[in-house]
């Protein structure tokens, strides 16, 4: 917790009044890794995409169960390899790490394998369907000595390290409130991944490891969680709401939902003064310190707002050329409480995925 | 629930990009009543500054068990009679209507005795302690045939006027979500009536039921109800962060504190589009109607920002001309049913006032 006051001087009055600059590094600038993508979707277009515009990563492999589908990947992204199987992804030796792009009912799978086969592995967020399948991966590849990471990209953000400065330097004061939310409206489709029980969809795994996500960054492990929840029309969760507090007795206050376009905002509230993070608080987004009597005091505005998963990628590849198993902005730890409380929250929902 | 595209011709679509002009009548145009005020204190003195400055209501009499505190008030805003007592202010026959403005714990008694006097009685929020209390001024009422309303001030704000249309429009489609959160940092002291068990203090009934009393006028009757709070140092409830849901299955995802000071917004997510309302969403404020694609369709900005408690004074004006009972924009069984809530919360949370 926080000690706010403990050193009052005319420095830290003025520091106390202004948001840091972010501390993160040009992702240009991270050890180049050669990367294999797995399943080839809309998030691994958007990942190969930012990589290729805003770092020098360069991804060489592209795996895919439909050949076709893999090609056409490939020649869009100008990828040297595409391959109509996994397996063959893992065994092409130029593979440095293994970007696991597959819905979340294919996570556990497909990450064991690139482990397995002695790859680095990044995995898309939700990590897991459940925690389970978190401990099991993050037991494997500390056996196997390579490294995991958690696709949070939010993470990696420059708006997230300015928020992440802040809750460290105590300007707020302690932190009371957290609120966070993330709904988008899906029209309500049988066929649509977020509302097939078989690929692990609904709101939670989604959009919800967002918020939840969040709060555990700010808050650290919660002390409790209660959550409340409605399903989608296939049974999957559509919305959910969240109350989780952690030690200190802070509230995080939480929403996901299927329904509807929600603000998708942000705000970390303490004793003495407040963070708020317009929507979407998980891309690159404007964060804004606001005094006890409403004045806002500096925002921080993100130079660049496309692209936002460079970062996460970045973070890996320095990771790895550091010879690090893990990265401490998205700790293994974290990503199995995380899960953790994802799996409290379906269990108050009365949700589960068949044959997890 | 509202059913969207019912009519979805040309007419209607355009009117579903804009916000309707609210329909609340000047404050200046209500029937003069005389106004007697019980308990000169804060909250007393800016609504007689309200009624003076945009309204032709005048206040004739004040009441204070303490007579030097009666006749500073009465100096200060120029009212004829200022009594040493309540009773004297209940027995001036000049008196058409009484508002109350002691401390929580005091509004029973003091809105009782108005009753049984025959007078028309407006009641600071929260209403009472608890939802006994408040079914038995609501029966008093009525058996004397009095009007009675609770000074929920922010129902008869002009933009919560907008938010009505809006709502009854389906505008948004079906609700799903509405957020809004009341936070206030308050200096730990004993000697606040805010910390004051005996007074009925704590986050709930001062802050609480603004964000509890919205849930209830978007998402009507609560079908569940869930809280989870942390106890100040003096046991009242010092935050509570609440979840409730309606028989369609929106939710009320619901903060307060005195913790720290929260950005104090509302929202209302629906399938079709949502409204925002800034900080303070309570009193005069600006609303915006948002599309699914994030656009800003229109805002709502308020022609008046001060003043705010002077159009509860006219409402309650035209109800008591009219011969009315009770208004509609604050119904006396949404009272109640906004205090079952809060009581259900403090039972959740394990708070009891010490007599109630």
């Amino acid at each position: 917790m926080p000690q706010p006051h403990q050193a009052d001087g005319p420095a830290q009055h003025a520091a106390g009044r202004q948001l840091p600059a972010p501390r993160t590094p040009s992702p240009r600038d991270a050890p180049p890794l050669n990367w294999g993508v797995i399943a080839p979707g809309g998030i691994a277009g958007s990942f190969v995409d930012a990589l290729h515009t805003h770092t020098e990563q360069r991804v060489v492999a592209v795996g895919s169960r439909d050949p076709e589908r893999a090609r056409a990947f490939a020649d869009r992204f100008g990828i040297p390899a595409a391959y109509g199987s996994y397996a063959e992804v893992l065994d092409d030796q130029r593979v440095d790490i293994v970007y696991i792009a597959s819905p979340h009912s294919a996570h556990f799978a497909h990450a064991l394998q690139a482990i397995e086969a002695g790859r680095h592995v990044l995995v898309e967020k939700a990590f897991t369907r459940n925690a389970r399948e978190a401990e099991r991966l993050i037991e494997a590849a500390g056996e196997r000595g390579v490294f995991l990471m958690e696709a949070m990209w939010t993470r990696f953000l420059p708006h997230i390290d300015v928020v992440r400065q802040v809750l460290d330097s105590g300007l707020l004061g302690e932190v009371r409130t957290v609120a966070a939310d993330h709904g988008q409206f899906m029209n309500p489709d049988a066929a649509h991944r977020l509302f097939a029980p078989e690929l692990a969809g609904g709101a939670l795994l989604d959009l919800g490891v967002y918020p939840v996500s969040f709060a555990s960054m700010v808050l650290g492990p919660f002390a409790s969680l209660t959550a409340v929840g409605e399903k989608a029309f296939t049974g999957v969760d559509g919305q959910a709401s969240i109350v989780v507090t952690n030690e200190s007795g802070a509230h995080g206050v939480l929403n996901t939902t299927l329904f509807a376009r929600t603000p998708t905002t942000a705000s970390i509230s303490g004793t003495h003064a407040r963070l708020e993070i317009e929507g979407d608080f998980y891309a690159p987004a404007t964060v804004r310190l606001i005094s006890r009597e409403r004045e806002v005091l500096d925002s921080y505005v993100p130079a660049q707002r496309e692209g936002g998963l460079c970062y996460e990628a970045a973070e890996a590849a320095r990771c790895v050329a550091a010879g690090r198993l893990e990265s401490d902005l998205m700790p293994l730890d974290e990503t199995l409480r995380v899960m953790r409380a994802l799996d409290e929250i379906r269990r108050d929902l009365g949700v589960a995925y068949p044959g997890e």
